[in-house]
């Protein structure tokens, strides 16, 4: 039995805390927002966010920051991306040295490049920082429908630890030394996510999407490893895995606002539709400096850009990714005659 | 331009032939049936097969293997894989040496457990073998839908030659020098396949099936790398890419044949219900087969044979599979610390 502390109340947040509660473990969620904490201790739910997934009366619920932080074993970071730097911020006047804080959110921050566990050791360079990541939407994770994901950290120890402060009969956790490779995966997907979305409102087969999905994981592991990360991690659940549940969700806002584009619309059009956030649209932009600053080749990245900032139709940009240089399918596997 | 002989006039036979004419070649179709011929020639489509793309004239049509196979550059081998012994047979009467043949269909051969072209090889030792694979629903190639795909061939030149004969603005070839992984991933991707539907049937949700897949061409590329094939085959358009797409298609037996399963209908009941072959069957048991043979673990199609043969429920399976030892993604990842 551990001490977690939940640091964000979103779905995934909330979903995990029901997990470590079923786990026996000792939970205390964490919220910012007033309204929030109030719903989740009335209704015993997230009414918007994960309505149906019930939270038992022993968890705790707080929008006190340091309550919720003190004396934990862990600390589950789960704020959107946009608030991991400035939650870390705020946590650093309770934290204990040495602690141990899971982030469990994706992305890759606007004009540092930073990922979040890179971010969260910045700002808190006193603690030992882990992800978690894989294909695991939160409403399934939820209702406890069979869930396999990874978590990674710098010592073999914690990521053990942390498996098994997570595993369960619904879900399976691996580990993996690769950190930068776990996160970049969940952070880089939603933009190959655009692209098979377009190619479903083009009116393409599934034959399209295999191939966008496919090549679509092959050029972000070229600038994984280009990076410094391993290609086994892309070929497991944080990267193809991810991707592959992105792509087929009916809920995906990327893969919606991809559709919408590939039936004509523009970004900005799309955007209005959808009405949130399309992480996407922002990773599009990450992953081709990325290209850029690493020289890799990423031929869908740049039609996406394409689409996406320059106007190019959708349509066009399959034509023109269809039509490349004839190429070998892996450059590293040679011919001996 | 070239002469193509299609030997084989089935879904994938009619589609390729039609882009082989729209790309310049001449073509030949032949079939062993004479009423698919009769049909073929008078309809100019396959009218049960692939209803709606229509060959043109210029496109020849015989029940004469002679004529189909004489002086051509290229012969396209695409009968259903039960039958790729038997016509490589008769072929060899009229096969002049070095005569170029590209295997298209997908399978192992019961018992003697040889790929598709180690079978041709075996029968016609003095062609020029090569394979060609990957996400490619004749139904979308026949009507133009972007396609990617992968040809393997013993020699570069080869593989080059047949990318050149294929390739158009809609079929976008890549090569690849690992024919055994090129042809391994199509023939053993329908067990998971079978896996996947199980998990649909069973109401679980898109995390189950994303780690399914995952895990599961984990498991292929283990068999595939033991067998003298290369990781970064499994990886592509053959392995992971054929893989998606039979697990997203709603038209794929195999998909449906596990959903059935996974809703309690045992082996035959479902059979009964698809009425027709469900190739995964039969891929289940030479996967394990390979498996016992190689020494290589492999969970999933273990558990899929259980439910096959063994009549353990699917939930049960699952459950089994959730509740393994806690292992590390990928046991080539070494921590340092």
């Amino acid at each position: 039995m551990a001490k977690i502390g939940m640091i964000g109340a979103g779905s995934w947040g909330t979903a995990l805390a029901l997990l470590c509660d079923k786990n026996g473990h000792e939970v205390t969620i964490w919220s910012i927002m007033k309204d929030e904490v109030k719903m989740l201790r009335t209704k015993r739910q997230h009414e918007t966010k994960l309505p149906g997934v019930i939270l038992p009366e022993k968890i705790e619920i707080t929008n006190d920051l340091k309550k919720a932080m003190m004396d934990k074993d862990v600390l589950v970071l789960a704020v959107p991306s946009a608030f991991t730097r400035s939650t870390a911020r705020s946590m650093k006047a309770f934290l204990k040295p040495g602690q141990l804080i899971v982030n469990v959110a994706k992305g890759i921050e606007e004009h540092t490049m930073l990922t979040l566990s890179e971010i969260i050791e910045e700002e808190l360079p006193e603690a030992e920082v882990a992800v978690m990541s894989g294909p695991s939407h939160a409403e399934e994770v939820g209702i406890g429908l069979p869930t396999n994901i990874v978590v990674s950290a710098h010592k073999k120890a914690v990521a053990e630890y942390l498996q098994e402060i997570f595993m369960s009969p619904v879900f399976r956790v691996y580990t993996n030394p690769d950190i930068l490779g776990v996160e970049l995966g969940g952070s880089l997907k939603n933009v190959i996510a655009l692209a098979a979305g377009a190619a479903d409102g083009l009116g393409y087969g599934d034959n399209t999407k295999a191939a966008l999905i496919t090549r679509g994981i092959a050029e972000i592991t070229r600038l994984g490893v280009a990076m410094g990360a391993k290609v086994e991690t892309f070929n497991g659940l944080t990267g193809i895995g991810d991707l592959i549940v992105t792509c087929a969700s009916r809920h995906s806002r990327n893969r919606k606002a991809g559709y919408l584009i590939g039936q004509g619309y523009t970004m900005d059009e799309a955007m209005k539709e959808v009405k949130m956030v399309v992480e996407g649209v922002y990773s599009a932009k990450a992953a081709m400096e990325l290209a850029v600053k690493y020289e890799v080749e990423m031929p869908i990245v740049e039609q996406v850009n394409k689409v996406l900032f320059e106007n190019k139709s959708a349509k066009e940009a399959v034509a023109e990714l269809m039509l490349r240089d004839k190429k070998v399918e892996n450059s590293t596997l040679v011919w001996e005659a």
